[in-house]
């Protein structure tokens, strides 16, 4: 613990802590890779040292099981691990270095050297469902960091004791590893964030939450004199396609992960799969019924997602031809917290036409639609209608079903999601460089990735430098790249061939 | 000339252009490599091809000068063979594959495969100051076809002729080297552009041209129902800020080249040098006014920018404290356009901070403000506070100003531009792998780059394919890669030291 811990700041007024953020970047920015690389693994340490005290406290204010919040507090651990490789290897800088070339074909070129650069101070609205891996020292946390941004976490109301002990955690390890004071920031109040949005000397914001607060923020971030990025993670429902053929080769198999996938962390993942499309003439009933009465209580986060998840389903509910499958239950405990088990319903894919966004948009909590569709229906054309915007879209198919038809189809979903999945439950997200966790709206508000290695990308931007003394450069563009990152050279003669 | 040329076009509703598009989305993004990079080329030779009969209607229609127009058109040709050659190195697509993995630290990893993909069909505004390089088959259209979207063209009314013969020459090269009908299409009203910024098929728009028209055309992009990018360069003034030592070393060649890069082009350049900022006591009367009275008159593009210039003027010359160091001229020619000599005048730089935007905002054409500045000022502080966000910032520096001052200056200009000059001009910009045209708001709304090769990122967006059969993944993500782009892999067991 230091003088940096959290609580201290949660006192002090927006524009300190905004100035304190824009007074740090300076130095953060400057930092050498190995320094924050080491800085980003001694958080990690910092919050393994205190597994079995954070993990309880996460416990009591998510009711989210022990053995779930033990592998998200292992995840992001590796998250902060992660970017420290990122920060060394130096890739992601993309930095590339044009030679003067006085045989260019446009006439003399000069010396040109461009990499990305942080972008300045970064504001992170954390998100209730991952306490860690979406919060405090999470993902955006951890990205942002490693770009060498300073960041302000916006704490979620939803755990607030175990923001504040994880900002002490990182803020101290950060501080003592070398990095400048303030690269870590808390605010937990709603009107701090939004101010913060506003303020000038926020770069970029980032925000994992419901549709209808990102765009709330989002409107402020692109209403300011001075627009900022917002990176906004809004809402996805995940459709999982099945052809006749997969159901046939291991419908049992696939119907009890279907049903998994919507019950784990009681469906509270933004990658829960909210529609299973099976054709009609499916046998379905009794294998979803038994796999969902089999699914244990599980306590929803907070009163306020327990609020929203009994108006939707009843919202679904009340639509005439839904016809429910399994009825899950729903019971207020004496704490005014909600248990529940899943609850999952069927539909014709007409109906999802008629009926519109009352059953498309998001349940959040463990509740699913299968929907019916025709053997002639045309799968591609269903999902550019019905589900434009989402994080992943799984596919279904049978031994052998690799042909022109499946590939025209798989084109056309990869248009429509980040990721896509051929087999699986889109509920695991892996932690990696190839993963892209972000898809067109309203699964994101832009086309990053918050999870894996690419989602550095958003807290850089390009920065070319013109016949600079090599004295003025920064590290990775000088020529003896003391930095060791990896460099792309146009070389002088090249053109002559264009 | 085939059926494809744009006067068909542009007889169609805005709704027919845009299905278009999204129907050709479908086969130009699967072209291979070598197919659209053949394309490229063959755009470009036909250019070539038509270079006397392009440049004369250039000439007409802008009064830019025919060496001026001549070296454009090159330049142009050089963008589209440019991005074939990126098209073919395949770096671009950023390929990333994780290898399954059972020992992953956090539990088995499945096979993903990502890669960046054209984001959909591209709307883009021409610009009226580059009628060749910014407009329709500029370095925005280069790029978005090279990504692999189709591409509407809202024509500049500054060049109508030149726009409708360039999408002929360049939509019949395009279909006859083989790439689907409609990669390339033209429409010319105001209203077409607008409705096509809200059209549900337009993915990503891209504009140049003024704040006023970019800010509406962005509120747009911004408020359908589902948001899309919109990459517009607005305005930018391009401070150049020299120290005592350069003025002493090198004042005249340093005044004259500052004279030349305000008036060529009559000063029409995103680029150009709005601010000059000497030391209090420097002299440099004689010497811009000597070079200023050299440069002959120059027609303006056209007489909406002419009105626009005459009025800017106007407003600046009538803040108290504007000193005139030389007096351009400004007349309507009988057919109403206007020519002009540059206008160049000084103010101390307290007289920015106090006068504000009458004095800070873009003047387009041959106008700049020479700005003293007490030995003493923080240049670093006077840049973040009037001019905080431009596409370059220059510095000249005496021999051997290499010290931890200019350093730290440096790194504070890199915030506020995309392009750090040290020494030279803003008004040559390489189109070359390393160039950052894009700068902090209101240079850019956000931070892409429009000239060089990384432009074409705006224009892709990142898609993941998770234990994908071979067959339904696309080319790039398949084990034989056979359109042999680089690969970054993340191999299993790698995490197990982590």
């Amino acid at each position: 613990m230091t003088a940096t811990a959290a609580p201290e700041h949660l006192d002090r007024t927006v524009d300190d802590v905004a100035r304190r953020a824009r007074e740090t970047f300076d130095g953060l920015s400057r930092t050498a890779p190995g320094a924050r690389a080491a800085a980003l693994r001694d958080a990690a340490a910092a919050l393994a040292d205190h597994a079995d005290e954070l993990v309880a406290i996460a416990q009591s204010e998510t009711g989210l099981a022990e053995a779930r919040l033990r592998g998200e507090l292992k995840r992001t651990q590796v998250q902060l691990r992660l970017f420290a490789h990122v920060v060394t290897d130096g890739a992601y800088l993309d930095v590339r270095l044009d030679e003067a070339d006085s045989d260019f074909v446009l006439g003399p070129r000069p010396d040109l050297r461009r990499t990305l650069w942080p972008v300045g101070p970064v504001l992170n609205f954390a998100a209730s469902n991952f306490p860690f891996a979406f919060s405090v020292a999470g993902g955006d946390t951890a990205a942002a960091l490693a770009a060498g941004c300073p960041v302000i976490v916006k704490a979620h109301p939803g755990h607030p004791r175990l923001s504040v002990r994880v900002a002490e955690l990182v803020s101290a390890a950060l501080t003592e590893a070398g990095l400048p004071e303030f690269a870590l920031q808390l605010v937990t109040s709603q009107d701090a964030g939004v101010a913060l949005v506003e303020h000038p000397a926020v770069r970029a914001a980032a925000f994992t939450g419901s549709q209808r607060v990102g765009q709330l923020l989002a409107a402020r971030a692109a209403g300011r004199p001075e627009p900022i990025p917002f990176f906004g993670e809004l809402g996805s429902v995940n459709p999982v396609l099945a052809s006749a053929a997969a159901l046939r080769e291991r419908g049992s198999e696939l119907l009890d992960g279907y049903v998994a996938s919507v019950s784990g962390s009681a469906g509270q993942l933004c990658t829960k799969p909210g529609f299973l499309l099976v054709p009609e003439g499916t046998r379905y009933d009794d294998a979803v019924a038994a796999a969902a009465a089999r699914v244990p209580e599980h306590r929803l986060l907070n009163p306020s997602i327990a609020d929203g998840y009994e108006r939707r389903v009843a919202e679904v509910l009340g639509v005439d031809g839904v016809r429910v499958v399994h009825g899950g239950g729903f019971r207020r405990a004496a704490d005014g917290q909600a248990l529940v088990t899943p609850t999952l319903v069927a539909v014709p894919l007409d109906l999802l036409r008629s009926a519109g966004s009352v059953l498309l948009d998001e349940v959040f909590g463990p509740f699913s639609v299968i929907v019916e569709y025709p053997a002639e229906a045309d799968l591609g054309a269903a999902v550019a209608e019905l589900f434009p915007g989402n994080l992943t879209l799984t596919l279904h198919l049978g031994d052998g079903e690799t042909g022109e038809e499946q590939g025209a189809l798989v084109t056309r979903l990869a248009r429509h999601a980040g990721r896509v999945l051929l087999g699986g439950w889109p509920t695991g997200v892996a932690v990696t460089p190839a993963m892209q966790h972000g898809g067109p709206w309203p699964a994101t508000t832009t086309d990053g990735t918050s999870v894996g290695t690419a989602a550095i990308g958003r807290f850089l931007r390009g920065v070319a430098f013109q016949d600079a003394p090599q004295e003025l450069l920064p590290p990775p563009l000088r020529d003896d790249n003391t930095w060791d990152v990896p460099r792309t050279i146009a070389t002088r003669g090249e053109s002559l061939g264009w």
